[in-house]
This record gives C-alpha cells, structure tokens and sequence, in this order.
C-alpha cells in the first residue's frame, strides 16, 4: 500500500466544512469521490484540520492509503479534472505509510480577513467579514502581543470541541493592515475548537475601544468563555499552511 | 426631476451582463428593481458600459432621473440592503440634468487578470483566466507601447458592435507581474466591442513567443480581426473606472 499527501485549496462558501456528515456536501466526501474515480478503490482521507462551514483553505493537507499504482506526479490535474472548481489539489507527494497528516501536524497557520471600509465589497463578499465601524489598529496588535505563547485557552474555546487539554502554544500572531483589508495571521502547534474566530471577535472589542489591550491577558487568565468576544463568522477564516 | 449618478461594483459571474436582454438575469434590471421598491417609481438606468456576461466591475457607473426626494446620501446603504450581494452601491451624487453616463465619459480604465501558475486557484476561479503555459512577461510588455496612442483599432473589435468608427485613443496599456498573477491595465477614451479581451488573446500570443512584439503594430495597421489573437474569457475582465 502506497501512502499519498494532498496539498488542497477550496472555496468553502459553498460546504458544510471539510468533514464528512451524513446527508451534507462536505470537502472530505468531494475529494473521496473524485479519487474514487481516479483510482477505482474505496478511499479515506485524512484531513490535518477539519475547517468548519465557509471556512476556506489554500494549504489543508490531507492523505489516503491505496494500492493504485498512479504515479503522483499525475494526481493533481487528474483529480482537478474530476472535481467541482472550487476545490483545487495543488500537490501530490508519496509519504511514508506512518504518515498522518493530522497527528503528525507540527502546527498551523491561519489568516482572517477583515473589510474594514464603509460599504461591503461584491466581489469579496465570501471571502472577507465587512465591519464598518472604525478600528483601532494599533490597540489589536497590541493586544495580539498577549496571545503569543503557552496558554490555556478556555476562553477562546466553542463547546463541542473534542480537545483533552486546551493548553496550546501560539508562535506567532499579528495584524497587517493594507488600505481597507485587515489581515490577522496567527501561527500555533494547535487550535481549540473556533479558536481563531472567537480571537477574532475579542481583537475587534480591542479595536472598537470596549475593552483594552491589556483586558486580553486577563481573559485568557480567567479561562471563561463569557469574558471573549463573540465567534467572527466563518467566511473570513483561511486555514494557510499545515506544518511538519 | 433629479438625476442621480450611481458607482457601482459588481461580480459578474451569475449575470447576462450589464444591459437589459429578455428574459435574462442582468445587472441593469436587478438595480433597476431595487430602485422602484426604494422609490416607488418604474426607473431607467443608464450605464456607462455594456460589460458581458462574467465581466466584473469595480467602479461602473449609472445614472437615472427621479422625482423621489430620497436625500443621496442614503441611497447606498438603502439600495445594498435591497440588493443580492453581488451587487454593491458605493457612491450615489445628485448631478446636473443633463449628465449621461455613457455620453459624457471621457474615458475608462479595464484591468484584465491572468494567473500563470501550474494549478488553478479554487478561490480565484471566477476572477482570473487560468493561463497554466510559460510567458514572456518583458515581450508582452515591449508589445503594450504599440497599442498606446489613436490607431483604428477593427483588428480588435468583434463583431455586433454598434460604433460608427474604429478609431479610439489609448491613453496607457501596462503589464504588471505580481508573483503568479499578470495584471494588464488600460485606459484610453472608449473600446471598441470585445478590445480588451482580444487584445489579451493577441498579447498571451506575444507571451508565447508565437509572434513578436512588434507585429502588434502590423496587427493594427492590417485592421483585419483574423491577424489578432483570440478573444480571452469575460472572467478576467474588470471595469475599473469611468472617467469623466
């Protein structure tokens, strides 16, 4: 048995997330029927992180055991050719069969997209969360400074997360601002269910002067989910790299 | 009567185009219907370009005559509330009586995006040719200065067109190469039916190396539509702005 590693990038507006449910179209399920075309075996994938609805990703790492003898320099444009095109594989590699793309994850990185301008944007409108209110900058990226490092995340953790510890090292987390866009780049060995979105919705309290940069140290202390701001809808949200 | 000048973005992929066609699903119509829930009136817009089916605008402008006393400040937020989402108002003025969207431009800038990468992009699918072959960025660019300049441009003109001449001015023509995307941007005072995007085929040949830089000139002396390249696909085409 052969074991491959796909890099793959979706549109996630049109998915109910990556992970196979019953009754829903899923990016899992998408990509499994593609290669079940390709390969003519029933296949399972494993996906390094499972992106929720609308979530978007330009580098999930998935991989799938098969006894094809395709070789992989073939799998991305025949499987492209097979999918919808909201769902591209950009790479193919043979890894070795201990390889588990979530398991084996050394971290992750995701990026948030903010439209911060008066009126929404058409051709974005999947792709960024529009919030017209003036944001202070400044405040968000001092405030990021606290989030940097080994915590225990409580606060910025959704109920329904299968987590055992929610103790997770974050490396890097910054804000970019480039004319109207506001980028929020984070970079973790883990993250806890909703975790970047519900950073998210606490950095814009910061930005809108309800809460100061500083009130971020206290609420990853407090461990209390109702001291965070509220869960930034998905759309905004790009799993970007998966690291090993 | 008052007469309002409207700056509109739009993604063009779920559109029949801009104009009005029995029917068809266009961009023209869906305003015209949030306008008459907005002022009770059965509205005409005129827009200053007929953009395809799929070409997306970021700046198209559109004016129309009312008697609704609506103040103009409130027209975007009212008309975006009324709008599906790939419709964005960004601007709405009180002008003079007599301004025409179409015959008072003075000019318009068109951007066209390619993306020259090996794999498609999932996200960008709508908004960027997918252009997987090697090009010659520097050729394309040697190739741009022939276009500047007033030349009788029938060479780049398809047919179904409803000018009475040929001849327009070009103000600029640029190539710019940003990692995988080549942006080409151009302005001049009007376009002919389907120029931008058959320039683009004509310059992709250039990339190519299938003809040279210089038969640009000969292209456009020729005047003959069989010499230019093929018509490249409306989802790369944006109107950017209307110059008055």
């Amino acid at each position: 048995m052969r074991n491959i590693k796909l890099t793959i990038e979706y549109d996630g507006t049109n998915y109910n997330g990556w992970q196979t449910q019953e009754d829903k179209n899923t990016i899992q399920d998408t990509v499994e029927s593609a290669l079940k075309v390709l390969t003519n075996e029933e296949t399972k994938l494993v996906g390094a992180s499972r992106t929720d609805s609308g979530v978007h990703a330009l580098g999930q790492v998935a991989n799938f055991m098969t006894s094809s003898n395709i070789s992989v320099e073939k799998y991305p444009n025949a499987l492209n050719s097979v999918l919808p095109k909201d769902i591209v594989i950009k790479k193919a590699e043979d890894v070795s069969e201990n390889f588990h793309s979530r398991y084996d994850s050394k971290g992750k990185t995701y990026r948030y997209v903010i439209l911060n301008s008066k009126y929404p944007s058409a051709l974005n409108r999947n792709f960024s969360y529009f919030y017209p209110y003036y944001l202070d900058v400044k405040a968000m990226q001092e405030a990021c400074e606290y989030i940097i490092g080994t915590h225990d995340f409580s606060a910025f953790k959704a109920s329904g997360g299968s987590s055992k510890t929610s103790i997770r090292t974050v490396h890097k987390a910054e804000i970019i601002k480039k004319s109207e866009n506001i980028y929020f780049y984070i970079t973790g060995d883990g993250f806890l269910y909703n975790m970047v979105r519900i950073i998210i919705g606490t950095l814009l309290e910061v930005g809108r002067g309800k809460i100061r940069p500083k009130d971020m140290e206290y609420i990853i202390l407090s461990r209390d989910r109702k001291r965070a701001g509220k869960t930034a809808p998905a759309h905004g949200l790009y799993l970007m790299e998966v690291l090993y």
